[in-house]
């Protein structure tokens, strides 16, 4: 009998309706004759509100308790959907992260999985029944609740996949799947069929945010087939797989596009070995995550590096490389919120070279000036203007001819 | 050094205020120099939300579900208040039922503690930590999330304090302690300082709702001494204790009503061994809990038997009763909802007799007629028109003159 793990997402279970409605979707999965896991996040702003009530009650809010405060969402919302499942007829029972044996490390709100025990699970599924478990949680070596960290429910749905030999991992959303650019800027943008792991994690990480990376990363570590698509209109969506021989046909997937960071620029830097190291170890050690860097050719024995970060992070960013600025014996250090990085993705740009250039051709026939560049094997990035970006990516959909299929 | 367990009921953590004022309270406790293991109830109406949120969710709503849900109310206020205590620099720790080692039975909604391991618990108060510990929650023997029922959370901590020898169980609530009378009809009742376990079931079971049985049950055999006192006013309050030789000075210590019960009447019994033990087969068998029995003198070989049963069992227990009567060949059955009962409570009543006395002339005096009485030991009860049972209390407190010290 096929085995499906099926996870919904916050929206997916946002209120009674919706939660009578996936029941009602797990139901017919059953009925269809396939073993059913389903896993749950916590109700639409469940965890916004639990947020909020912390920080009414304290300006201190260790993680350890931070976690058990936010794994009670999804605790409320996997055991009301194991009733509307009983009130369809269906024999669910609910397991939180500990019990389902999802075994982390003790790294409070952004745990690791290191073990999937799963024997709970296993048991349950072969009784018939359909067990149900909490997104996002796990308990950790020293037995303590830990949270997985953004994108943690995809975590355990792909984990749980994987340790019980799933045949898919059906990540529900609200959107139906993966598209060729977003579909609020390129009206003619197609949802995607089919995309490689690889594809994946490249759209994930450039501003495509239908599914978190560290599950796309995990799913392809453990060949598990993913399959995004929306819990409201239940159509097929994107399937996520292992690349094979058709998909290099295609040079570029899609266009994707981030206007979440801001990019620093240090000027005057000295062009000895070992000067750019301890800007970016000095960047890591502040948690600050840096994403495209770009050094200029040298002048006069000094050099400018630009580099992007997330807009959340310039504040930090700002202050921790200006601090280090006279040290080094760099100069000014600049900081420029207004830009917007636009991608191409594709499996085949590993084996079509004129990407780039056509890239760069249609960019600058409209004048948009690209101001840093980065690469990928199956990648190609550019930053410019903020105010461009849109325009930039309905002329790149249209010049790879994206909406054809 | 001295070890206490402090137990808050849903109204001393309402809300943020409130949670703030009891980590206040916990951390004075600790910098006094006790050691503390604290109880939380869930906020507030959480448990009325939660309930609220499964009946729009489903008409069907399997008991393991039910306490899987309920149990992320207490899991909410634990990590709250060691935020709080956090903020206060107060190293606070919180363990959920399963965690704190509280092992029950399998009856979901209504389990019955078994065991209480509390290595955690031990291991956290010897690092100099305040465990705080979900009330009402267990782990059953087949590892599934449980609930204890109603009062459950003061179970939780009496069986705590037990477990762990601690020299104290408070018990922090709303109301400032147990009185000789229900100070909204009788104001110058007193606040009792002292009560015997014995006194304060009888004071539970016939009305005063401070504490539930369970927990009071639980102590006495335990020997868990219990200080109910308020979370608003930090007040001492009423300890409950093992009977000792000065309580028994006292005859009467409460007068308690209670206006909760109906009353049914089964009239024509024949009078025969084993006619009465089937209707109370019948009710036992459909949950329906009996308090009061009185039954008349036979006449004619047929008597008429009265009982009291909780108004909302009052449709089942018409219902058993009616369709128990012609087979046991009785007449009618009539019911009463406009009762109440006026109860008298002392550990001195044992060695005087007098009490029954002086309790029916003063109700006679006043014209309050008696339709049923029953005793214990240490309780004389009597049923009235629920009319009368204000002033039947505040009539029976002057006659014993239980606002004097």
């Amino acid at each position: 009998m096929p085995l499906l793990v099926q996870k919904f997402g916050g929206t997916s279970v946002g209120d009674a309706d919706r939660i009578r409605a996936v029941a009602d979707h797990v139901a017919r999965t059953r009925r269809h004759g396939d073993d059913v896991v389903v896993v749950v996040s916590a109700m639409g702003k469940t965890t916004d509100e639990l947020l909020r009530l912390a920080a009414d009650v304290s300006s201190v809010r260790p993680p350890r308790e931070l976690d058990m405060l936010l794994t009670s969402g999804e605790r409320m919302s996997m055991s009301l959907l194991c009733m509307s499942l009983a009130e369809q007829g269906i024999d669910a029972v609910s397991f939180t992260g500990s019990q389902a044996g999802i075994i982390t490390d003790t790294s409070h709100t952004r745990a690791r999985i290191l073990e999937v025990k799963g024997d709970r699970l296993r048991g349950a599924l072969a009784e018939g029944r359909v067990p149900v478990v909490a997104g996002f949680q796990g308990v950790s070596t020293d037995r303590d609740v830990t949270t997985l960290g953004r994108g943690g429910s995809d975590t355990t749905a792909v984990a749980l996949a994987a340790a019980l030999g799933a045949d898919a991992c059906e990540i529900y959303t609200d959107v139906s799947g993966v598209y060729s650019a977003d579909p609020r800027i390129v009206p003619e943008a197609r949802r995607l069929p089919r995309v490689s792991f690889d594809e994946m994690l490249e759209i994930a990480a450039s501003g495509g945010r239908v599914l978190a990376l560290r599950s796309v990363e995990f799913a392809r570590n453990h060949h598990v087939p993913l399959h995004v698509r929306s819990s409201f209109t239940w159509e097929p969506g994107t399937w996520v797989v292992e690349e094979d021989s058709s998909m290099e046909q295609v040079v570029v997937t899609a266009v994707t596009h981030d206007t979440s960071e801001a990019k620093v620029t240090v000027t005057g830097v000295p062009d000895r070995p070992g000067i750019a190291a301890r800007i970016f170890r000095a960047l890591a050690d502040n948690m600050v995550n840096v994403d495209t860097i770009v050094q200029n050719v040298s002048q006069h024995g000094t050099t400018d590096i630009s580099f992007t970060v997330p807009k959340v992070d310039l504040d930090t960013g700002l202050e921790v490389t200006r601090a280090l600025a006279p040290e080094i014996g760099a100069g000014e250090v600049l900081s420029d919120r207004d830009i917007a990085k636009v991608s191409l993705v594709g499996a085949g740009m590993r084996s079509h070279p004129g990407v780039s250039a056509t890239m760069f051709e249609t960019l600058a026939e409209a004048g948009i000036n690209i101001e840093m560049i980065s690469t990928s094997s199956i990648r190609l990035s550019c930053v410019v203007r903020a105010g461009r970006v849109e325009e930039a990516v309905r002329l790149l959909h249209q010049a790879f001819e994206l909406d054809r299929a």
